[in-house]
């Protein structure tokens, strides 16, 4: 199993890389065959590459500024999954607006991630400011 | 579907029935044939009285003071499912400790509760005072 530490990590990376629109690096955070529903439910994205090229497209889409974590990482004692609050924010045609988000994530040993479920809804976007 | 605005409710009552030690108006909370793991991924609690007897003992071991959501339920658009932070302080043996808990339910049409998965671990356990 994953120690919490080692999965803590893997939500700090993929925050930062996020972050930095860094679609291969938040790819090498994922086993070679994982499953992406972003937002929970949707059709799964499976396997590196093609999560890749996911990223690659939400980024390029989305812009954020800054992806965060908001609160302790929830590390079950068996270390197979865990559950993490982030928070995205993007500045887009002249509004910056956040979305707050839960990150449910399984773990192989090794400390690859092996399924990510998003869950967010309209109601977590949230309007900053306009100009 | 369930819409966001009865989903929230059903994390509202979920928090304040515990905080009550109210097993059976929790199962209420749930259909007849929900499913619970808490923690996620252990043996999972299927059934309306099952779920009852669940809380019940939960509730009796941990006693808490309270139970409260810590930040926005996150409702997915399709209404299937849902994630939020709640947080429970006990007090035991003369220890105020808090859990800092992710939720993952999914509903039914009516709003009744489907499944519920728990994300927590050792690390997300603080004591808060000790007298």
């Amino acid at each position: 199993m994953a120690d919490a530490a080692t999965i803590r990590l893997a939500f700090e990376r993929y925050c930062g890389r996020l972050t930095a629109h860094d679609a291969s690096g938040i790819a090498a955070l994922y086993a070679v065959d994982a499953v992406v529903e972003d937002p929970a439910g949707s059709t799964p994205v499976v396997g590196r590459a093609a999560i890749e090229a996911f990223y690659d497209g939400a980024l390029g889409r989305v812009r954020p500024e800054k992806v965060e974590l908001t609160g302790p990482v929830r590390v079950l004692a068996t270390g197979i999954a865990a559950a993490a609050t982030l928070r995205s924010t993007s500045l887009r045609d002249g509004v910056r607006a956040q979305v707050d988000i839960i990150d449910v994530m399984t773990f192989a040993p090794d400390g690859l991630i092996t399924s990510m479920q998003a869950y967010w809804g309209p109601d977590n976007l949230t309007v900053l400011d306009a100009y």
